[in-house]
């Protein structure tokens, strides 16, 4: 079989590898499409490189069908598709107080140890959701991106006939405004990219240019002056801090999405005058998974045009260089059986 | 009668004036008590000359008994005793959604309008709460203060058999500590002040010096490693936003209560990474007034320990310049009948 490694220095490999049987417990997986995360980005980047234990197989974010059944494994058998959930949470304490998905000591599968970027993959058999028989293989890689932005929409708390507001227009910011959109809330995506923004508005989402338009003024022409029930920070920068607690409106929740490496300046006198909440959001839990192979099985919501690449596994290295020349670009999937 | 008023420049002035009948709507207070809150300490110290129409005369931590009821008022007679809950939100609107006590163009009485540092004081009767025949009026003084508290205490849901850590021991972190006790929780008070901490252990409360033990490793020990389930921040300083997001647990809720002035550093990753919350909360709503009420009454929590002087109403100025001189002291109550 085919398996990618990242080696470090902003260089992946392909190599040849023998078909491991599954252990105890584990399930071989034939991956169909493996996308590439923000993440794993990163990872090419070196920015994990003292976390990631080169050479190492990378992705997380997947989708396939069992070929093969360990023992003691009764809930899943060949040939059903599946998609993986990555969080291994086997060392998980009473101190983590139930919260598993983000427990002290979780390990990320494809990050702290071998992911899907390649033909098959090995994994226990207690990270799997089980997917339709009708469910698109394709799109079915979107559900581990898609189940961050329903976590995310889920812990905001947001409702039919609210305003979110989107800082970011990314992936994570698009599918969050489509989870959003679902829900039945007025949902305005603010980005900076013109090619993001013409993206988003071909999906049907309402996007504006903050370096255009006066956000805070825009959102509350559009709302009589109540402003944002919701703003989800996707974006990552100072100026998405700063615009966040002017767009929210009284006792808005602002969702920390995004990944601040460092200490940024917040006017926290915004949240004592006006009750805003800031609430954060890491990865998925159990029932946000379920919601998405949901969304993505009914396929009503615009996530074929999420995808704007699909290339052979073997082309790794291309798609990685790609990536940096592209960041126009939304989710490109590796075909794994390419 | 004799009222005060501040005129700017650290001054206030004790002056004759008539006794007014109360308008339509209105009611006249004989005032018994009026508390000095950190925020009278600041009008005194000059901070907010922009915002108090000068002379005035300030106050809203009061207690008093109805002197005089002016017309279409039904629902008071002279001898009640009352409490007045500051709040003038009459110029609400629909995008305020319905919070009344934090809306857009909310005056506070007492400090946007004449306040209770007076023998006698005219206030419309939709600010009144009425208290029991029993309820004693020294202590009634110090309910507006303790419904921040419960305000505090509701909006962070806490529970009984949580954690709470506040930190700041001074009047508004030891009522804090108080009310959350109070609820069941167990409660550690970090203050750098040993006279508070001295204060808040006479009180039978938990107080430990964050400059002596390190304060995290201290909550872990206490707590098996679980770290705070709610963490109150009532000191306003940067140690203190440093040290939340550190000794707060997994999907630990943080009370944004202090104000800071200006914006300041947040780590922000805390937030993401352990799915903190954030909450801001500002004054109170009428169910945290009916708390406060219900707790001065039953009068079982160490309330009289938070009045350390009272002092005759034509002593403002040495009040306020002696809390300039004692910052150990906490509640001052003026008796607004000598």
């Amino acid at each position: 079989m085919k398996a990618t490694v990242y080696k470090g220095n902003k260089t992946f490999s392909v190599i040849e590898k023998e078909i491991e049987q599954p252990a105890n417990g584990d399930v071989r997986i034939k991956v169909a499409y493996s996308g590439v995360c923000g993440t794993d980005v990163h990872i090419y980047h070196g920015m994990m490189d003292k976390r990631v234990a080169m050479p190492q197989t990378i992705g997380h974010e997947m989708s396939g069908v069992i070929d093969a059944v360990g023992e003691g494994v009764e809930d899943y058998k060949v040939g059903d598709k599946v998609v993986v959930r990555p969080l291994d949470d086997r060392k998980v304490k009473a101190s983590d107080k139930g919260f598993n998905h983000i427990c002290e000591e979780l390990k990320f599968i494809g990050i702290d140890s071998p992911g899907s970027m390649q033909q098959y993959w090995n994994v226990p058999s207690f990270v799997l959701h089980k997917l339709k028989a009708e469910t698109d293989l394709k799109l079915a890689a979107l559900i581990e991106p898609l189940s961050v932005a329903t976590h995310d929409v889920r812990r905001s708390g947001l409702v039919a006939g609210e305003t979110a507001v989107v800082l970011g227009g990314g992936p994570i910011g698009l599918l969050v405004a489509m989870v959003a959109k679902d829900v039945g809330a007025n949902v305005i995506i603010s980005e900076v990219n013109e090619k993001r923004i013409a993206k988003a508005k071909s999906m049907g989402l309402h996007a504006v240019n903050p370096m255009k338009v006066d956000l805070v003024e825009y959102v509350k022409e559009q709302t009589d002056n109540r402003r944002a029930d919701v703003v989800f920070e996707v974006a990552g920068v100072q100026p998405a801090l700063d615009i966040m607690c002017e767009v929210a409106g009284i006792r808005g929740r602002i969702l920390m999405v995004a990944i601040h490496g460092e200490k940024k300046p917040v006017d926290l006198f915004k949240f004592f005058w006006k009750e805003l909440s800031l609430i954060g959001a890491r990865v998925y839990e159990k029932e946000d998974y379920e919601k998405s192979i949901q969304l993505i099985t009914e396929n009503k919501l615009p996530f074929e045009d999420m995808i704007t690449d699909v290339q052979p596994l073997t082309n790794i290295q291309q798609v990685f260089e790609n990536i940096d020349n592209n960041p126009d670009g939304m989710k490109v999937l590796m075909d794994c059986q390419q």
